[in-house]
């Protein structure tokens, strides 16, 4: 069983991953940071060491390495063999190559260290590269998360591609949506109860069912107002394309 | 004091607007519909008469017009002078031309007769042609939204075309999201507490602050790798211009 775990990274993932083990019971035995300062800040946090770098590491049963994607393979090169897992969404399990016990747990949540969330309402997906392995990670996951799921590598890639497109890409249309209304000094909290709706509709029904506005109802009319409306050159094209494509979806 | 209204249309809008007002105490005189079934219906619920046309209308106070953008000028014509709003976030006040008591009563929502909602949480945009009927407008709305203001045509119009971008893109965001994800028989629903927090963080701060992923990274071997994985060449296109736009809003 997984008791002592040391975490690579000090940034949004490790912050979050960090303190719900720690409400757990799991004893969180070091930081390894290359930013002294959040990586001092969240070592005080989880009451445990602060490393700099990877010399004379602690003992422990699991390292999580929560390091940008591009930085991971660095990281595994640095390391002892011992039990490890990365939290990316999109980096393959054979980033490890012939390591004993390697694995991923990866959360499917967007995480920002100033802000608190819910771990436990968290969806994990997990993998690993043997049985034995595998039955610790979920046995760990289980503790900090009511949604534990095992998917390989091509499968949470693709989770991943998912999660770009309705999160990322929904934030962005706020953005745009707050930026047309700051030209007109109308307040974007205001859409705020529109904004959550939609959301929270998907887990009502389907999302194609969900579809409302004037390009769902084949309204040209509106569509070619609102192009005309929207200066940004940029933001004029997104609506084109989305609507355009919106229509398509629905003429079928 | 407006005390009895009818309502012209039985659609998503004129239930919830109808039903909203019931519950507040006003008298719904008549639901004037084209489509029998769905008129006789909201006429039910709302306990009071059902007509399939404009002959022999009731007396009332007011008259809302929740009928397609398409059809508000039609359905103007073939009223008699009385105080009338219609409900459309894209029409401007003048299709009413020279009517004494005319303006509008817009609630910022994503309406779905088989879907509950809080309706006094949702935001209403009035408009009015004269300062003597905006204040009757507001008092009746008042009753039924915590959150009543005042647009002009050409504020509500871009309010509208703001709401079309942070709603109904987002919701188009989650279809391809879950198309692609049912190609490898995953789960959309492992992504609703993504979705959902995304959606709240917008209380929280600014969309230009929660933006996340790999776009808003400068991630491009991410992007790349995405670009490739996606095999529905419309959402190729989506993907490729969401994310060149989000990187070039970061890269200023």
């Amino acid at each position: 069983m997984i008791k002592k775990i040391s975490i690579i990274g000090s940034g949004n993932v490790a912050t979050h991953l960090g303190l719900a083990l720690k409400q757990c019971g799991i004893t969180i035995q070091e930081i390894i940071s290359r930013n002294k300062t959040s990586g001092f800040n969240l070592a005080k946090k989880l009451n445990c060491v602060f490393n700099n770098n990877f010399k004379n590491l602690l003992k422990t049963d699991l390292i999580i390495i929560c390091v940008q994607d591009d930085n991971i393979k660095q990281v595994i090169d640095n390391l002892p063999n011992i039990a490890m897992v990365h939290t990316s969404g999109s980096t393959n399990l054979n980033v490890f190559g012939n390591r004993e016990n390697t694995g991923v747990l990866y959360p499917i949540q967007t995480l920002n260290k100033e802000i608190q969330t819910e771990f436990n309402c968290i969806p994990i997906c997990i993998e690993a590269n043997n049985e034995t392995f595998k039955k610790k990670l979920i046995q760990l996951t289980n503790k900090i998360s009511n949604t534990v799921f095992y998917l390989n590598s091509l499968q949470r890639q693709n989770m991943h591609l998912a999660a770009v497109i309705a999160s990322n890409f929904s934030n962005f249309c706020y953005l745009i949506a707050k930026k047309h209304l700051d030209n007109y000094q109308i307040n974007f909290s205001l859409l705020a109860p529109l904004i959550k709706e939609t959301a929270n509709n998907i887990t009502k029904s389907d999302p194609i069912i969900n579809q409302t506005g004037p390009a769902k109802r084949g309204d040209k009319k509106t569509i070619n107002k609102h192009i005309e409306m929207i200066k940004n050159k940029n933001y004029k094209k997104i609506y084109k394309l989305l609507s355009q494509n919106i229509l398509e979806e629905y003429e079928k």
